[in-house]
């Protein structure tokens, strides 16, 4: 078997979704993971470090897509601007695969105290990458924070209606988390 | 020995988070905190689920507290005026214990995944008991989110310098999170 198999990531990860699903995030196995893929064990070790992994580290690419879409937006670009680009950064990685696995990824986050856990840290680790980039912008700290949360906000907020939108709108994620931005970005200045 | 003991809370509280940075949190076991606490092992668990609910279990009262705030404060409060009466009413429940501790629990929370995910996770509870309570008072839910992620914030700024700065000050929690808040509710004018 070579040791470097194409779509083997994406297939464990609709494995594993369709498993817990099934039967239970607490019932499943790595290894009934990795047989309903089609895939060995040590090949499931090469992408995930545990079952709970498969859910979740697509997240760190998240932090790092919208951390970057962020840094490099222009000098003068605002605060809210800078996080739409890191939201469109960050967009550009989901495709039709995230786009159906998220109502059922949900369900299994919803159904077990772990993964809602390790759910909740990435969120809190999403939210210090973006305040990290942009407090590298130069703005002051309550203002990184502040924006860094609401781009987390928009983000799960769009995603969770993108997924739950109709499958053939042809929209791309990003118009989704845009508009949730655009909302809050609304909500902020009645706040003010 | 009798079955309630005045302070147990307390004393197990102050062991558990001295274990857990003198050996670790991995390290540390249920035994451990409750001998080193002068108390049986059956008490432990009539006040915490496990190890790790010790260093936590004060953020669902807090959840309770900032939501019962937020929802009593005068129908005429703006959403951040309101998130100041549940800030002032969560920081209530934490005393000169709570202001010890707060840098040894960061730092057992920061040497330890399982606690980060643990915390995370109430972290994400706060913002969602704060976000019900703003909803229930008719703000729109982009409104009512944003509020609650700026409470959660100032709260947890506040906190962090409250238990950093000198500890005979003589001030209480809520003056460091309603200058947090207050910073915080100027940045969101910066934004809009």
């Amino acid at each position: 078997m070579a040791r470097w198999e194409p779509g083997a990531r994406e297939r464990l990860v609709v494995a594993a979704v369709d498993l817990f699903t099934e039967q239970g995030y607490d019932a499943t196995t790595v290894a009934q993971i990795a047989e309903r893929a089609g895939i060995t064990r040590s090949t499931f070790f090469r992408h995930f470090a545990d079952k709970r992994e498969v859910l979740v580290a697509g997240q760190e690419t998240l932090s790092t897509l919208l951390a970057d879409g962020i840094r490099e937006a222009p000098a003068d670009a605002g605060p809210l601007d800078a996080v739409a680009a890191g939201l469109e950064r960050a967009s550009s990685e989901m495709g039709q695969t995230s786009r159906e696995l998220g109502p059922r990824i949900k369900a299994a986050v919803a159904a077990s105290t772990e993964l809602q856990e390790r759910d909740a840290l990435k969120t809190v680790g999403l939210a210090a990458a973006a305040t990290a980039a942009l407090v590298e912008r130069g703005l002051p700290s309550p203002t990184a924070h502040l924006a860094a949360e609401i781009g987390v906000l928009a983000f799960k907020q769009g995603f969770s209606q993108w997924s739950e939108a109709a499958h053939d709108d042809g929209k791309p994620l990003s118009h989704y988390a845009l508009a949730a931005l655009a909302e809050l970005r609304t909500a902020t200045a009645t706040l003010s």
